[in-house]
């Protein structure tokens, strides 16, 4: 005898996050399907349903790679999404019945997440795929319930960045600008901080080093480059 | 066509730890099975198969509650144990098919942990189930891979309690001696720490208030007991 719980497939969803000096920006794959005859063009993130055998932390590993061409991406597990409202819409059960050639039942997705550096280059391995960066601030309707995993992502990032600040050097470019790390502050806790403050507060902190460097070819006043030093902000916790 | 990854059961586990002064402990009931004739006996997390149409969260509290009488624990989501190897015991594969009648392929559990006061009465509402707390240092061989998610729960308890400490207050009594924190910080750190520092260090805090009481029909001299205090906490931190 099955049961009705034996309908349940399982894929894996990958939330890579960036930051481009202003914005939290997010990884996304173009997707094409059709519905009621009309072909339609929207984004989800980079996905799939793993395959027989395949370990949860390998699948997501093979599909970032195979969709955007990202290797030795810090992926962690972060959350299980399972609702069974997740694959209501038609467009996501069609498009998922065309491309993986089978019937769908309920989905339950495990949720990675990762933090890069927006430089990166991103080329997905797999014909006909296109990744792109997106603000996390300006997302459209996404596939499944792509924009609430996302929210959750940016949330867990609150969550662990608020107990561990040092995370969000992960984000930052190798050398970057005060106003570009509050910036990141700003996106990630929510909320407006007082320039003057932020700068008095970041230039006491032994783990951020100043450089000779400055800015090039702006307009305003050439701002002062820093780099984070992992093993000071070490030092400075017990 | 149906693909080989529709064959995939989920199920969730909760990991319930609580402390008994001395050690930590976990929240397990009795299993009986039945292997080539033989009934055997053993135990495992408190879980379930989902029901069809259950949100995750709703299974874990429902199961908790079935299994245990626990009601109103916060139950968090921390990782979803998928490998393919978890139900390669015979004796896992046929008691989940004789208790759940259905077959069983890959089956995937969204881990839940709870930590609780150790004093809560555990009365499970189903007839027949027997809910323990047993020390995590002196683990059997659990059912499936329980024996990995409580490692997993642990481990998962350790980094965030680094990062604040602060939630290892849930797993004490509402008072307590300096021994008993103490005693909690080396088995949660996995360090000896040095009496006198560590007393010296709590009496610091401003949150750690000390009491008119003492311990009572000890035969050592009676320790004062301790609060911790929420409130304080929070302001001393930004």
């Amino acid at each position: 005898m099955e049961t009705e719980s034996a309908k349940i497939h399982l894929s894996v969803d990958c939330t890579v996050l960036g930051f481009d000096g202003e914005r939290l920006e997010v990884l996304l794959i173009r997707r094409t399907g059709v519905e009621g005859g009309e072909e339609f063009h929207d984004m989800k993130l980079p996905g799939s349903v793993i395959v027989d055998g395949e370990e949860l932390d390998d699948a997501a590993r093979r599909v970032l790679t195979e969709l955007t061409g990202l290797k030795n991406v810090p992926l962690t597990q972060f959350h299980a999404f399972g609702s069974p409202d997740r694959t209501k819409d038609p467009r996501d059960i069609h498009w998922l019945e065309a491309t993986q050639q089978m019937h769908v039942g309920r989905t339950v997705t495990i949720g990675y997440m990762a933090l890069v550096k927006i430089g990166r280059s991103i080329m997905g391995d797999m014909e006909g795929t296109e990744a792109l960066w997106v603000p996390v601030d300006k997302l459209p309707p996404l596939a499944f319930d792509h924009n609430q995993i996302i929210a959750e992502a940016v949330k867990m990032l609150r969550t662990l960045a608020s107990m561990d600040p040092s995370m969000l050097y992960a984000l930052m470019p190798r050398k970057f600008t005060v106003t570009q790390l509050r910036n990141l502050y700003e996106v990630v806790f929510g909320a407006r901080l007082d320039p003057a403050n932020f700068y008095k507060k970041m230039v006491q902190m032994p783990y951020i080093v100043p450089l000779e460097e400055r800015e090039k070819g702006v307009a305003h006043r050439a701002a002062r480059y820093y780099r984070f030093d992992k093993n000071t902000y070490n030092k400075t916790r017990i």
